[in-house]
């Protein structure tokens, strides 16, 4: 059986070169503050405990990740990571192993840190990577056994050393009861006058605690950010991440280059999305539905066979099957749509449900309604929901027919099957299977002569 | 002479990694189904005959390519490629070549597979390839003077042999009545125990008959299509070609990263494309038009020194010189925009014709419509065209002027040079040269107090 | 103290790769001809004087750059770089530097050319690449001080030199005495029988005048436009340099390579920019600006805190902090938004003020208008301000209502605290908190029937 799992996460690193007011590790990939994103990680290990080492915008780190269950550890003054991790130690057990992870590595998978446990048994592990340019890293010696020997750093390799390709990430599991007696051995003999956890990979082997290496899959997984150019580069491999998983699930993209999935993207079989769409939040996709190029597409539920079509932007949307939507349809938060509704181009719905086979086909404004089955809004009807004050709701029946360019003063109901005339502006409830207007007789003024120009 | 041409497709593949309900070869490369391009490559040949062995999805990939003049094959049972052509044979000459084609390599040219046939003259060829890394694929070896001595797969080959960078594409040209007596000869004595086509190399060479190499000019041309990665990376180079193909015949292109024609775009001198545009079917663009970004554009004729503004989404449209469209205009099957003719932002049309120099700038619906020359339609104008039933036609006369705000309810006509007061609803004629409108006195109500919040 | 510097710049090609009716040296990068782009990085050198060549084209030429403070040197007859250079020489002073351009290669920086300059000191420098492959290109040979001891043509290298991967890119600083006299002994015994201007290196070493060697720090800044696709990679090229600028000064960019700056993008701390934007023109954003994917924003200061949702298109706005812009909105020249003021979805507005806090949230046009603080002008309200001759002002009050679908048909004055009823047209003043309308009583007809389609 092995040991209990306490996690610690180094978090406090200042970040200038991001040239932000926001700390480091609350900069956002795939939408979510890159620490979340090591957490979550971590979380997926099912850990006894979990330790965030904070420092540079301190409360500020905690106030936004507040839901974490985590173990929030300040480190008052910055010297080195050998230090950071000894400020979570008197919460740690002996009995524990310690898995220490960066803050800033978002692209960390927990398969890789299962391996990497697995490999440390009741000893050491230290996560290893083989970087396409290894200059500047710490090289991974290697024993006779296979075992991680030590680390040299660039500055300290001869040239043989430097032809090392495997690198050290500073991600490692040990011992939690060696670990305190190394931290306490850590000198601070160095340009930094730092106390580096790196070092104590040289104390284990000095105690013979054997130290396992286990390189990453996928060296990605340990790119720390430092700059916003890397901070792109880290989006990028995690979208690029995304498409993948959702191509091999069976979905077409048309450009994995160009989608963004910030949040949780669920589809069924043959979805197929368009160039240059976003998902946002928590966004699922029926069977056979295809969303446009240009959408940008938030905390919604799409059913099957729909179609999203062009540069539609639909947040908090429940649209059910053979639904169409757009192009330039914007959806907003508490619209309905039943089983093939149609919602067109320049239509804002907000609170709004729309019934099956209703139609709203042209720039409209429909927010607090409720549409019945197969009505036909026409074009420019606007459901005036805002007396100033208060929001008022629209109840459109079945099969009612609202004229184009028309304004429903809200509260107002209009009857199932009643016809409303062109151009009305209808305040008082329609009757049913009746028409209703507002329209006067049209004059015409035959001597009327037009403005002209003012310098005709 | 040259003997006929017999063509054989392989379209039998159960393409499970694809994940989906829809047969593999019908996957759209392009918008277009990827045996269909295999087909076009194919038919450009001018052969006799072409064959399509289908298996997986029967019925469902016939239909889909119901137009196209192949003779369909069905291969009952999958033993195998050796297997798959041999179902054709029975319809083709003795005296003909036939050519062997994959259905799911989409990106094969007709100039390779001449240079193929050409090479193969009486004797057979097999078409060849230089991938960046050969590992899996069938090593090439040759004979001293150039020919194709063998093909050795990866598991039987010796160190020597793997190094070898050219390998067998599967595509190939061989003498019909030769050939139909090596698929007789064919074993199964295999692992998966089926018919490999591949085979034949060995026994032409044993029967004399040379075998030239041909290599394809650009690897993607043999990529095969298996999973929707693949699908994703064919298609990108699909496009890459097209790109590539519209730049040196004078077009620029902003990104050719972020472009994309499913169908054909043909265009003038000095037209420039902005970023991710779309173009669907069959598009023209004339001599110096310019295509804003994020546009998307499907089966219409684009004159002259047009401009299409940002986030353009055009249908079935014949657009004429210096016309202005955008930016987020929509236009519809059926819509005719006359020479300088101006769509602004949010307007839809709908087979809808707008005379020279006329305005639609703002907000409007105009659909089944006739906007005379140099008419203005003002912002926020719908004609009524759809009474619930029928759909009816709105002309507007040259020179007329309508108000913002204004339903036009079809039928109705509006003369040359008539004005109409914004805000109206016209039901009848509006006669010409005169203002015409259904305004009312305005009245204010002095001692009126606005609702307050409810919680107020 | 070094001399006085001349610059030369050759632009006399006549492109025809390009296929284009426009002369080679006038096709934008970022949106400026690519020959002021080298023009910029010349006057950055602070010169005595620029002479440009031109040849092809002509006027066309000098016309597009008419405020560039060139001296304009027609070449009509086509001889050779050398040739060219010669057309410029009447015109400059023997105690002068002369620095030789290509007006082609857009990307050069002033950087390296200021590098160039001083390694010539009194005596010559030529700029070279280390390109990825040097095939086709003139190798350097350097002598064993370091400086350059000749150019050898690919034709004439020997398998040592083809090794090489240094190159002549044709850029040069010489001393302007010495090379009216090299210029003077160029023959054009070569097979296309021009004077090229890379022969006077080796006149130089014959003469005993040191060549210095100065390598470009990134290859990419001599890459020369001859055809389309040449176009895009220096455009591609151009908009990474942007993004990397800007990434480096704390912006952070969704996708760096869907990023388009075409002119100068000024950003506050903690700007963040979504995908596939373009900024055209001048544009500022200010501390916290958050641009939405998919918006083209031209010409305009934006302030600080602001949301500009996606699918946005502004041009010529002045935007205060806070502010909510779109998605799908239109922002117009002259265009100005008060701090928190909103414009919404479907909107337009041109040559109109915002007040602080004002909403302007669906559907609407608002042009040459004035709206109040406060104010909450409701969905699909049309300020008509075209009367089909002249432009009219609108002026709406502090906390005016505007009900929904209503058209103010300038000019036309709303007061402070002003409501207006839903559908109405206001032709004249409303008075200041009042309710103004010109609705009129609803009638319904229950005996009614809708229309039927005419074949049922």
């Amino acid at each position: 059986m092995t040991a209990p799992l306490s996690i610690v996460i180094l978090a406090a690193g200042a970040g200038t070169r991001m040239r932000s007011a926001l700390p480091k590790v609350l900069h956002p990939v795939a939408g979510r503050p890159m620490l979340a994103r090591v957490i979550d990680a971590a979380v997926a290990l099912g850990p006894d405990d979990i330790h965030v080492i904070y420092g540079h915008g301190g409360e500020r780190v905690r106030n936004a990740l507040a839901n974490a269950d985590v173990h929030w550890v300040e480190q008052a003054q910055r010297l080195g990571t050998g230090h950071a991790v000894g400020q979570a130690m008197p919460d740690i057990d002996d009995r524990h192993r310690v898995l220490v992870l960066c803050g800033d590595t978002p692209l960390i998978t927990t398969t890789t840190l299962q391996r990497l446990c697995e490999a440390a048994g009741d000893g050491a592990a230290l996560l290893t990577a083989h970087p396409a340019d290894p200059t500047g890293y710490g090289r991974i010696l290697r024993d006779a056994d296979g075992a991680v020997a030590g680390i040299v750093e660039e500055k300290d390799a001869d040239a043989a050393q430097r032809a090392i390709g495997e690198v050290n990430t500073g991600v490692m599991c040990l011992p939690a009861g060696h670990l305190r007696g190394w931290l306490d051995r850590l000198t601070a003999d160095n340009a930094q006058g730092e106390y580096y956890l790196t070092d104590v990979i040289a104390l284990a082997r000095a105690d013979g605690v054997p130290v396992a290496g286990t390189a990453t899959a996928d060296d990605g997984e340990v790119l720390g950010v430092n700059s916003r150019a890397q901070l792109a580069t880290v989006e990028r491999l995690w979208q690029r991440r995304e498409a993948d998983r959702l191509m091999a699930a069976g979905v077409t993209l048309l450009d994995p280059a160009r989608f963004d999935v910030r949040g949780e993207l669920r589809c069924g079989q043959d979805v197929t999305i368009d160039v240059n769409c976003q998902f946002i939040g928590e966004v699922s996709l029926g069977n056979g539905t295809v969303i446009g190029p240009n959408c940008t597409i938030t905390d919604s539920q799409i059913g099957e066979g729909v179609e999203i079509a062009a540069n539609s932007v639909i947040e908090g949307a429940v649209i059910a099957g053979s639904a169409h939507v757009g192009p330039f349809a914007r959806l907003r938060p508490g619209t309905v749509l039943a089983r093939g509704a149609k919602v067109g181009n320049f239509v804002e719905t907000k609170n709004a449900g729309v019934g099956e086979g209703a139609k709203i086909n042209h720039l409209s404004y429909v927010g607090d309604a409720e549409v019945g089955a197969d009505a036909n809004i026409g074009a420019g009807t606007i459901t005036c929901n805002y007396d100033g004050a208060n929001k008022h709701r629209t109840v459109i029946g079945e099969d009612a027919f609202i004229g184009s360019n028309t304004a429903l003063v809200a509260p107002v109901r209009i009857g199932r099957g009643a016809t409303i005339g062109a151009g009305s502006v209808i305040r008082d409830d329609a009757p049913e299977d009746s028409l209703t207007l507002t329209g006067i007789p049209q004059k015409s003024v035959p001597g009327w002569r037009r403005p002209r120009r003012d310098d005709d």
